[in-house]
């Protein structure tokens, strides 16, 4: 009943405000694109049935507690599939599993110690505290021993003499930006550590290093090893690599600006045959425009040192109950809403890009395509690869999303979300909720991913704008310009 | 020269504020206890010393990374004994070895993983996170498989029936709380959690339970057990004992919360003989009293998992700076300043319990003993266990502090460091620093206790508090009342 009142008060509020002279007159801006009444209605209404219900967060419970890490090619990603594909069908949605080879990378043992170091007790080690970067290959059994070369940067690297490094381990401390992080601009601080995670072992191969090091792209100081995907160049001999914990990169620092240090490092990760999965893909029908298009998603697999409730179970069920909310209050959108829960973002991106090609024919029909990948903080709007035309239709979303701090609507340079990256780069407009991500990156592939690091009430948040956005979409007289 | 200059204007300051009518007034107590203005001098000098010098972080940065963890009858403790002896020889004070036998606990394996839980894929276990606790007595090497119950306290354990936790492994998910440390009362949220740490596995065990797991005991949200010691009861069976994360804890009882439970437990750690270990006591002779003395102390032993900055690399050093910067003054305090780098804290408390045996007969002459022991955040002042004159003859202190933002001296219940206990116990004023603890307990018995857990600013200010305390009671007219 309280719903309910409110609704109607905002309904007649919402129409004023968005159709009157005077607020155009007060924006200083062209009339604005106005949604229907009755639409604007039921936008309030899914975005206040998101936060009253605790459907999204019972679901990441499941598939992080009951379930558990989802690495791509691991049981508990094909017990994902299952369980999310059931739910899928009761709900009532028409679901297909379809088809996507995955690799199947499993860790082994990762351990790490000094052996050699300026002032040591006699018959002693320091243990370091790693983690093998995904895809990596494997030492010998028995680990192999070298001594350390500790770069600040790439540019550090190729300054040196080859023979200064060949045989040796190299240990890139390229510091993570903790401070640009916590300004809101996480994405940019990864972007910047990351690359030594990519590249990095490669780089050092190629100077004729036995293994590569990384400090952990990553916030706060817990002594938590990062993990994440490398990518061997093939000109390149694949080399060991790991991920130190910061604490761990900067004792090997302190201790090499000492002396030599020799380091014994052991990582005994396999990669296996690769494994057929599946993207979990189930539609809403539309009533008017079936054959059109609007995607909600968030990524099934996860990393396997934690349980991926923020990367990315909380995307996956924001986007469950995105559907979930639309069949519960019986709505019908004009345009078919498709839910996907993609594999094998983390290593391989194989789902987004087997859809990209069994959907290729399509793509015209593909209205937009919203993946929420970047956790669960509180979100403060919406964020839409799409032309400036576009974007002014969705500016009316900024209204209904007010009211839980997300009125913003905001053009981005490019997609958020990897898995509908190809869709992006057809010219699908992609969209994203604007998540706080100040802290993302302090969780971000460790041991420490756990369902305590989602806020129900920040993911209810999350799970509004991500059906406000996906309903409105769907249900616009016009499909949303490209 | 700057250092100069202030220390002029601030002892003409200090005098007229200690001593005028005016202050008094203000102050409506009685006249304040007064510091001949050369002793409040030399206390400035050691107080900007202290800020102005890197030795005290350096001394920390040496035991930490280069020695590493130092846990009692580990080779690194004996290295470290060693190398503090030298340094305070080094320094020209008179050193002793005072020989102390300590137990020799050692880490073995320590892994869990669930194996029967609601939902779960098939196939596949959950790995936990945990630590076993200091004194535990091992599992069979092969592990123990039962069941878990869950309880939130030893009331709830006591409420159930023996058969019901009879053969299975105890879980007590008891919260530390976090809040109230944030709040500046970290001990007191230390003391209600930690006695499940000490207790628990003897309580659990009197209720038939084949092992006991406690939620660890401290802050933060990165997945991190605390390891710390236990305490098996005469009449109670001796159990396996660990810490898990706190994340760790709240899956279990998640799960529990579903349905049965079956958790497969593996802690191999041993005890070894007990080891002959040391009190580094190294003396600063006092010019006029040498027999009455007065302590700076920190303990040198450490937990295994970190390499004991905060706990308690951080007092030591604290402690060797108090006299190395008497030293390289050239001050001649009255008293003996007696620095002692205490063993065994950690899991037995040998050190300070063989230094009462051993000067016992000395007591009547121990005027004061600090210790600093909660890390290294920044200091507000000093807090005393003594009588209400000695504090107030230590009020002067405040104004030499304030400067630093430590001119708050207080009366405390009882000793903060658990070393001079049993000089507290027997009528010695005891002393602290007054330290920022609010994150201590994120970190402390953590892996994540090392070097860049201390800042550099925080360190010296703590050794300014130390120091000054320090020589400020070695030098006045009579010793501090009891």
């Amino acid at each position: 009943m309280k719903i309910f009142r409110k609704l109607l008060a905002w309904s007649i509020f919402a129409s004023f405000t968005l159709t009157t002279p005077l607020s155009t007159a007060l924006s200083q801006q062209a009339q604005p694109y106005t949604y229907p009444p009755g639409l604007l209605t039921e936008l309030k209404q899914l975005e206040q049935s998101a936060l009253a219900s605790d459907y999204a967060y019972r679901q990441v419970a499941r598939l992080c507690n009951n379930i558990g890490p989802r690495l791509s090619g691991s049981p508990q990603a094909a017990h994902a599939v299952r369980y999310i594909a059931d739910e899928m069908r009761r709900l009532g949605l028409d679901v297909q599993l379809e088809k996507v080879m995955v690799t199947h990378w499993v860790r082994g043992v990762e351990t790490a110690e000094l052996v050699k170091f300026a002032g040591q007790a006699p018959g002693t080690t320091q243990k370091l505290v790693l983690t093998a970067l995904g895809g990596s290959v494997a030492t010998p059994a028995e680990g192999l021993t070298a001594d350390v070369v500790v770069v600040q940067d790439f540019d550090q690297l190729q300054s040196l003499e080859k023979e200064r490094v060949a045989g040796k381990i190299v240990v890139f401390n390229k510091r993570f930006d903790q401070q640009m992080a916590a300004q809101g601009f996480a994405g940019n601080a990864y972007g910047q550590a990351v690359a030594y995670r990519v590249a990095g072992a490669s780089v050092a191969a190629r100077k004729g290093a036995v293994a590569s090091l990384i400090r952990s792209v990553g916030g706060a100081d817990y002594r938590l090893p990062h993990t994440g995907s490398l990518r061997y160049e093939d000109n390149a001999p694949k080399i060991p690599a790991g991920a130190l914990s910061a604490e761990d990169a900067e004792l090997v620092a302190y201790l090499a600006s000492q002396g030599d240090v020799r380091l014994h490092l052991t990582l005994t990760p396999q990669t296996l045959p690769d494994v057929e999965s599946y993207n979990v893909i189930a539609d809403l029908k539309g009533s008017e425009h079936p054959e059109q298009v609007v995607i909600v998603s968030g990524h099934l697999d996860s990393w396997d040192l934690g349980t991926g409730a923020i990367d990315d179970g909380a995307g996956v069920v924001i986007a469950m109950q995105a559907v979930n909310l639309i069949k519960h209050l019986g709505l019908k959108p004009k345009r078919t809403i498709r839910f996907i829960a993609w594999m094998n973002e983390e290593n391989g991106l194989a789902g987004g890009r087997t859809y990209a090609i069994d959907h290729k024919n399509e793509f015209g029909n593909h209205v937009a395509a919203i993946e929420s990948d970047l956790g669960a903080g509180h979100p403060t709007g919406v964020s839409a690869h799409a032309g400036a035309k576009a974007v002014e239709i969705l500016q009316p979303l900024a209204a209904i999303l007010q009211e839980i701090g997300a009125g913003v609507v905001r053009q981005t340079s490019g997609a958020e979300g990897a898995d509908v990256t190809p869709l992006d780069v057809a010219g699908v407009p992609t969209l994203s909720p604007i998540q706080d991500s100040r802290t993302y990156f302090n969780y971000h592939h460790t041991s420490a991913d756990t369902l305590d690091k989602i806020n129900p009430r920040e993911l209810a948040e999350n799970a509004a704008v991500m059906v406000v956005a996906a309903y409105a979409i769907a249900c616009l007289p016009d499909p949303l310009p490209r």
